[in-house]
């Protein structure tokens, strides 16, 4: 039996930044595009350019995708103006994207009452903004907003919606339940009965979580004939988020009613990228991962120590109802925040380093790993420092200087900082650097905006035979996250501080972390390694 | 037609303590029985006799509940012993409980592997137990562990463990989807054929929300059958949790579908307290609420969309499929650069401020968030730093005390640091305060594991007259944003702060917001201000 392909619908980066606190800029989307190409992702839906600067920057050009499809969402036309008239529309169109996705209102309440049109000029918009996009050579998609309350209010109303669309010439005529109230079995009856008028192979489905059921509902619109899955990593998304991709794709892959019946971009090797895809949403968000996640949480194959965890042993599938490592997770039988010991030794074999775990010395880097993420380390982003750390285990790391002390200091005196409109608050800092191979030490002094800018100045101010190295190295962005595992207490808790370094030069980026009780600690530590890692990566010369 | 009763049935005490990091203690146990039960739940689990002391202890006397049934967990008996000769059981049968669940194994496999006995044996242990159970009058459970996996290997068998359960007196017998590997078709259609030997009003249902279905596993188990529904509040529970009570409840109670079929313990009026039920239980269990949560989260009936926000504000229903009130919650328009105006006005009415806009002040408002959006605050997660600033252009907020100056010094020798095993880097604060209506201004010291958390021990080591609002105060959450990533670097850009406070006492959680080009500065701000809502809320008494 040939299987059906099934579309993957990626919206993170639109309908997930609508959640409560989400504000990509411009390169973190970047980045999560790149995390969801690599994942297999059929469309990844950028934003809404024309709607602001961030999003109308990222589509004036097109990013180097593998496989995913550029998607820019935008609205059908106002009614009574023309599709060249209609500047929303036109910003949409101009831009770089492959495919469109336009939203248009399917119940007919919602046109009389947010639109104040009639149905027949509901239906035009649509007839004409699908057709303008047909004529710019690219895929058209409508995503039919409330279609699910519509269809229970006017179902030949709503019906005709996704039939105009279909005409119209859009390949995908999209079913939104926008307000999350719908429940799986109804879900599974509309869409039956909307596939007798659009074909399945030309609808999607778009569901919210707001009943705790977006992924139910979504499997149910796929049983039901839907052949493109809308949805956001780790469920991000207003309220109480979008489906969540993060759990479905693992349920198509895994389990035989679907992996026997249809195919997506994402292959099983690509599945066991997942987990570390959620983590790096998690870490550009500055959140912390959901540990009971579906799937890929941290506790998401964890057992408490006991019965559960010798029937583990003897058996998995007694609590395992799918192997771990299929989606980049792993078990854990004790209560620990154990680093993933297969994805630590193929980032080895990644950067040309042993990897053989017999080999001791690989042994005690993995050890040194699980004990510094107990200290709450995280290498999941930090991929610079990782390398340091396992060059430095397993290879040569030269050291090109060391530290000898530094001393920072934060001042404001209200009188003056009045008088300075509010910025009066001055920081200095003084860093005495050791240079391989130099005599006497090197004392530099930098004033900052703040005292990590401060000590940065310092640092980078004169380091010597390296100085040519670093000068064109700026730091891109800078997170603090306070981590409370402990109950003792917030401020006494541990910072994690990462780092994302850039060379104007070259346009690398490495991110670095650095853990302390102390944040400016933590933030030196992130700052050395960006040091020592650019230093590497251009083999500088010590002594 | 009159309704069917539906069951309900919490386990948070018993499987939710499975959850890695949940320790209850005693005094947990029966603060959340006594919200449990003003809840309406039918049968609280509060544990295992016999297995750990805090069980045995809480078994020991029965509790005062109004209305639920006060259960046992135990085991089945063990082969080749009689019942009065199992220790386990006789805890368990020993006990204050109203009603005594039993676990037993419902798979073949298991029985093999697991137990090392036959199949007729362990349907033999199953009658023995239940038999013990109602000898004592009281109500017997049997949990069919495993049973889903169990029927798609052997159903006739467990068949014949559920029927043997029910014919030896079991008031129910529930299904477990023990692994959580189970699809909501799988369930709905596995369930209406057992349905066929034993009585869905003696059938149970418990999932676990490894695939992300939980909830619509136990929503289509109702629809096939089941009427007793196993869960835990907040989805707590081993792994990705058991099934979300507290998504489940409002689903029963506000969606036709169930509402018009079934009744519950849980009444209209009670369910108001569903909201604060879940709080209860992140307290005690030293969380942050899931922001997200269907139906309870804070964000859940949140909307910042600027369109989303009009319609909302025409329609309810467009984006809220249920009142926000009807679960104890309330709907939310963010104040955000999205959400424009309407958002802004609607949060100053239920700050019962003036929210006209033709009103000058009111204006004038407006026109100030815009500027601080643009200068980087976000008052989307900082609702106590709006207030402040809301009360403060159209009310009165007292000045209740002023910092002169501070200074901040964070100091690392690497010799000490080396000896204090990394730990020798020391910070310290020196902060100056004029409290109003005292004469002489108060200079504080703070030594902290760093800058803001010296600055914030500082701060609050002496506010003289107004210490004993902020004793009990803790941060107990500290977030950190560099905003404009612009190429020119990034610790020159603008960094914004989040603190979250926490009131020891009163329970009362609330974030404020500062932003400046110094770390130190922006804390600080967001310190005062969480120091000043305090003071507000408790409406201290100035000079």
């Amino acid at each position: 039996m040939s299987k059906e392909r099934l579309y993957l619908f990626d919206t993170t980066l639109r309908d997930g930044a609508q959640t409560t606190g989400v504000d990509f800029s411009l390169e973190d989307k970047r980045r999560l595009m790149r995390v969801l190409d690599d994942l297999g992702i059929d469309y990844i839906e950028g934003g809404f350019p024309g709607a602001n600067a961030t999003d109308t920057e990222l589509f004036s050009s097109r990013p180097n995708l593998k496989s995913a499809r550029f998607t820019a969402f935008g609205m059908t036309k106002r009614s009574g103006r023309s599709v060249s008239n209609d500047p929303g529309l036109q910003a949409v169109l101009q831009s770089s994207a492959d495919s469109i996705c336009l939203v248009a209102k399917s119940s007919d309440y919602q046109v009389r009452v947010a639109l104040g049109i009639t149905n027949e000029e509901n239906l035009e918009t649509i007839r004409q903004s699908v057709g303008a996009v047909v004529e710019t050579q690219r895929e058209a998609m409508i995503d039919c907003e409330h279609f699910f309350d519509g269809y229970k209010s006017n179902r030949d109303y709503a019906l005709a919606v996704a039939k105009t669309a279909y005409d119209a010439g859009a390949r995908w005529v999209v079913l939104c339940d926008t307000n999350g109230g719908t429940l799986p079995h109804e879900i599974e009856r509309i869409v039956a009965d909307v596939a007798k008028h659009v074909p399945g192979a030309n609808l999607g489905i778009h569901t919210h979580n707001d009943t705790d059921n977006a992924v139910a509902n979504t499997l149910m619109a796929i049983r039901a004939g839907c052949r493109q899955i809308q949805g956001a990593l780790n469920g991000l998304g207003e309220r109480c988020g979008n489906a969540n991709l993060t759990s479905i794709i693992p349920t198509l892959l895994l389990k035989s009613e679907f992996a026997d019946a249809f195919t997506t971009g994402v292959t099983p090797d690509k599945l066991r990228t997942l987990t570390h895809a959620s983590r790096v949403l998690d870490e550009v968000l500055n959140e912390a991962p959901n540990r009971h996640a579906p799937y890929v949480g941290e506790s998401a194959f964890a057992t408490k120590a006991g019965i559960h965890a010798s029937a583990l042993m003897k058996a998995p599938e007694t609590y395992e109802h799918v192997p771990p490592e299929s989606v980049g997770n792993e078990r854990r039988i004790l209560v620990s925040k154990q680093g993933g010991r297969s994805s630590l030794t193929s980032a080895l074999e990644r950067l040309g380093l042993p990897s053989d775990k017999d080999d001791a010395r690989v042994q005690a880097l993995l050890d040194e790993v699980k004990v510094r993420e107990d200290q709450g380390y995280s290498y999941e982003a930090a991929e610079a420092s990782f390398e340091l750390l396992a060059r430095r285990a397993l290879a040569t790391v030269p050291r090109y200087f060391s530290v000898d002390n530094f001393r920072v200091t934060v001042e404001r005196r209200e009188e003056r900082s009045r008088a300075m409109n509010g910025n009066g608050t001055v920081s200095h800092a003084v860093v005495t650097v050791s240079i391989a191979g130099d005599d006497a030490p090197l004392v530099s002094v930098g004033e900052g905006n703040g005292p990590v800018n401060a000590l940065d100045k310092a640092l980078r101010s004169d380091l010597g035979r390296y100085q040519k190295h670093i000068e064109n190295v700026e730091l891109v962005d800078y997170k603090v996250r306070i981590l409370t595992q402990t109950h003792e207490g917030g401020t006494d808790a541990v910072t994690r501080v990462l780092v994302e370094s850039h060379d104007a030069t070259t346009g690398e980026r490495w991110t670095t972390v650095g853990v302390s009780p102390n944040i400016i600690d933590a933030s030196f530590e992130a700052l050395l390694d960006s040091i020592n890692y650019k230093l590497l990566k251009d083999e500088a010369q010590v002594g």
